[in-house]
């Protein structure tokens, strides 16, 4: 049975999602902000009816998909929660997880919510980015609370099944230290050098193919990554510092033209790309090792 | 007249060089330190003979091109100057130009020495990775020195032409600070960033595509890597501080939760993307301001 899939917001994300669901045989209901958006997913036969905007027609969805920039996500769960207690899944596709996790526990919706963050994506944004086959392959966390039901996280395995990702169950917690270091430390490294570049005046021409893969990513939106930095500065706080350590040192070695620090580092960075380090487990902490 | 070109050191850029000049005509003479290339090469037609490797039999070529790691051909360059007066052109393809612009003056080659640096290639090296059509359309800075010969500049030039690269002119030094923040600084990040992840043991299958982008070059060589970045250290330091800094600030902005400084930071290197900054002009400073 193809479940009826209600999703707001269709951007890269939600409205890639639709695209495959749509594909998949899934009927999918949307609802963007942006009218043309709208528009546009119904033209294309992309979406088969419009949501209202405060989802006050939910209860012809059996899923909900929060697909929205975090913050917005947290207000639309507020505000519809008296709505949502009917669907078997409610789910969201942020990058930071406890805080939405948390909000849906307080709000009562433990039990049908399950949230969801896939690694597809890149720099672009927005409906015109969108684009079929964007989660074919792609690692999709689920995490799960302590309350959620194995209805819901059934669903929402069921869900990435058919779009052709791989799930993969963490805790909010371990999922958001572990993307802390993969995912948004990457993101501000790649700004922060794009801005260094422009304190020197220096523009995008002037890089050659290594640089320009370094700086793609300081193209994504910065609203959404002020929210998601903001949202996960606890854990990206200590991996953006270990950078800063690490820079330093390097910096030192090569004030002191010491070869042999120089060439450990290089060796330890290219060590790293051939490594088979430890992966992120079920319910496990990623690949960090046990805290104390 | 299409000239003979020796080229030594059959890696991805020596050995694409000498793929692409075979192909337009030249007659290309290769030496590279392993005997495997050296025979891959003679029996892929990409050279048509084999230099000594004291370049005993350089006589026979116009050109001399320098395409080993920097120290290699610094003291190549040292060991066959007597050789090499009679050359319409002696040039190198290393990523660093004053310390080799420096020893060819010292060696009284400053007349037929012409540095040249293509801003091509890839975290990947040696012969296994040379190809047809690596410098079509890329950059290559050119960097003679104040007792260059035209006709060794517009040899040079001619050279790069025949692979469809564009030639630009600029002083050794201003070439060297202007690639610490294009060239060696992403290297460098990349390189940290892949050491910052394997001190949290999370390996390369962590990353989503934005984290792969900003690992790539971490696969680099780190020989290489090590002697250029020792050979431009004092233009490096300043950039590797530069980035430690911002990495600081945003931390700080982080731990306080501040929102506007968050968002300033991730909007400056998304105006960095599409800004069009000053590019290096002939002869120039790069993209620099005026130093005092």
């Amino acid at each position: 049975m193809t479940p009826v899939v209600a999703i707001v917001g269709l951007g890269l994300i939600g409205g890639s999602l639709a695209r495959d669901l749509t594909a998949a045989g899934c009927t999918v209901l949307g609802y963007d902000v942006d009218p043309g958006t709208r528009r546009a997913a119904h033209e294309a036969g992309v979406i088969a009816g419009l949501l209202g905007m405060e989802l006050e027609d939910i209860e012809a969805a059996d899923i909900l998909v929060l697909a929205t920039p975090p913050l917005e996500a947290l207000s639309l769960l507020d505000a519809a929660a008296p709505r949502l207690g009917g669907l078997c899944l409610v789910t969201d596709v942020g990058s930071v997880k406890q805080s939405i996790v948390a909000a849906a526990e307080r709000l009562g919706l433990g039990g049908n919510f399950v949230g969801a963050h896939p690694l597809a994506g890149d720099h672009r944004a927005g409906w015109s980015a969108a684009r079929s086959g964007l989660f074919h392959g792609a690692r999709v966390f689920l995490t799960p609370n302590a309350t959620s039901s194995s209805a819901a996280l059934a669903a929402a395995r069921s869900l990435w099944d058919r779009v052709g990702a791989r799930t993969e169950e963490l805790d909010a917690a371990a999922h958001d230290r572990l993307v802390a270091w993969t995912s948004h430390l990457p993101q501000a490294l790649s700004s922060t050098l794009a801005i260094a570049l422009a304190g020197e005046h220096l523009g995008p021409g002037e890089l050659g193919p290594g640089g320009r893969d370094m700086t793609r990513l300081a193209a994504s939106s910065p609203g959404l990554w002020t929210e998601i930095a903001l949202a996960n500065a606890e854990a990206l706080g200590p991996a953006l510092h270990a950078v800063e350590v690490r820079l330093r040192h390097l910096r030192a070695a090569l004030e002191a033209g010491d070869q042999g620090a120089v060439r450990a580092h290089f060796e330890a960075g290219q060590q790293w790309t051939s490594a088979s380090l430890a992966t992120a487990s079920p319910g496990g902490t990623g690949g960090f090792p046990p805290r104390p």
